[in-house]
């Protein structure tokens, strides 16, 4: 998986990170702590000319620095419970329900990040998973949230709510997400681009979340819409 | 000005927004609509094949349906005032203080027409003006919103203070936004994305707001913050 640009190699190497390798352009400046951290890290080093690094990533936008690192390892639902019930606190969850844009995806890890997320959920088909496009959009944030891919999305909202987890999808038809209480532990659930959350997914769900639309166009987009609803949650909770 | 794609060709023409030219691929399906509506409003229409719109545009995001319309035509600070005021709302602005990337401007465009943001005030130079991305990132926004571009945001600044409306700065130094009033006539000032708010700027403003910040990264991106910004205003206004 390639790592493109300064800010997202050095979130990746800040955060524990590891690289197999780290492409930097001959004479670039400003990346020399870059290059020590990723000797530290183990990663073999190779300069090269500016082109050499178009060619790698297929566009421009590298900047003239380019990682390689493993796939994104993922980890189970189980993991992020446990690692939010260790810190003593509420749950809070973000279960994705086909996000298909890697740009989507990778500003609401990020938006998870800032806002506390113990932990996203996405399906393990049919929406993009953790990508370099995602990687790069997270500006690092894949490299602190925890993310869990899962086979069926219905199971897990089923096995959540077992475990006493309130499960809200985000709708425009729902109720205000400021009458609704979101101290406890809950999960919210966020809908693909095109199409929403699925009617059965809805379904399974305590109740349906809205943010009052005061314009004339139908909808956010939805990292900003998730943005919101998270610091939402902070909001009840601080 | 080309605005490129179903979703934003229609959402200008849906808020009356003129195109002298629509250019549609040949055979394409799902665009009758679009190309009735554009007829009514008076647009040129013309058939071509799919390379040639590829040509046109750059690239090929376009999905078939291409318009061209003029440029953007910006409005008065004095405008977003008025009509404000005429509809018996407190004024609700945003300032952006140099945002440079247009998917941002775009996306923070849609943010303020869903939070029923008045009018968004940007500086003439130094910083990204509406144009064809902008509006379609905007996804029809641009046609909804009022927008000024002005010399001197601090100038705009001062003006509005005289006027008594509150300005705050986004600053991750501020004061938590959930411990402001934010009922009254205010406006809200967005950095650049590289450097924040300006110092002088800042200095001019009657308070600096903040979200928490509960991860390890910097920060959010600038249009899912002021998303959860405007959307805090709204909160409290309800």
């Amino acid at each position: 998986m390639l790592i493109e640009g300064k800010n997202a190699v050095r979130e990746h190497l800040g955060a524990g990170g590891a690289l197999s390798r780290l492409y930097v352009q001959k004479g670039l400046h400003g990346a020399e702590d870059i290059v020590e951290k990723a000797k530290a890290a183990g990663a073999r080093l190779v300069f090269c000319e500016r082109k050499e690094l178009d060619r790698l990533c297929g566009s421009e936008k590298h900047r003239g620095v380019v990682g390689v690192a493993d796939e994104y390892k993922y980890c189970g639902v189980e993991e992020i419970v446990s690692a939010a019930r260790k810190k003593g606190e509420k749950l809070f969850l973000l279960i994705l329900d086909g996000i298909e844009d890697p740009h989507n995806l990778g500003s609401i890890v990020r938006v998870a990040e800032c806002a506390g997320v113990h932990g996203i959920i996405i399906p393990r088909r049919r929406a993009v998973g953790v990508n370099a496009t995602v990687v790069k959009v997270s500006a690092g944030a894949t490299s602190y949230v925890k993310i869990a891919a899962v086979n069926n999305i219905n199971d897990t909202i089923r096995a959540l709510k077992e475990d006493f987890v309130k499960v809200y999808c985000a709708d425009m038809q729902g109720n205000s997400v400021y009458e609704t209480d979101l101290k406890g532990d809950v999960a919210l659930v966020i809908g693909s681009e095109g199409f929403g959350v699925k009617a059965l997914t809805a379904k399974l769900c305590d109740g349906a979340v809205a943010l009052p639309q005061k314009g004339k166009i139908n909808s956010l987009n939805a990292s900003v819409a998730c943005g919101v609803l998270c610091y939402e949650v902070l909001r009840q909770r601080r």
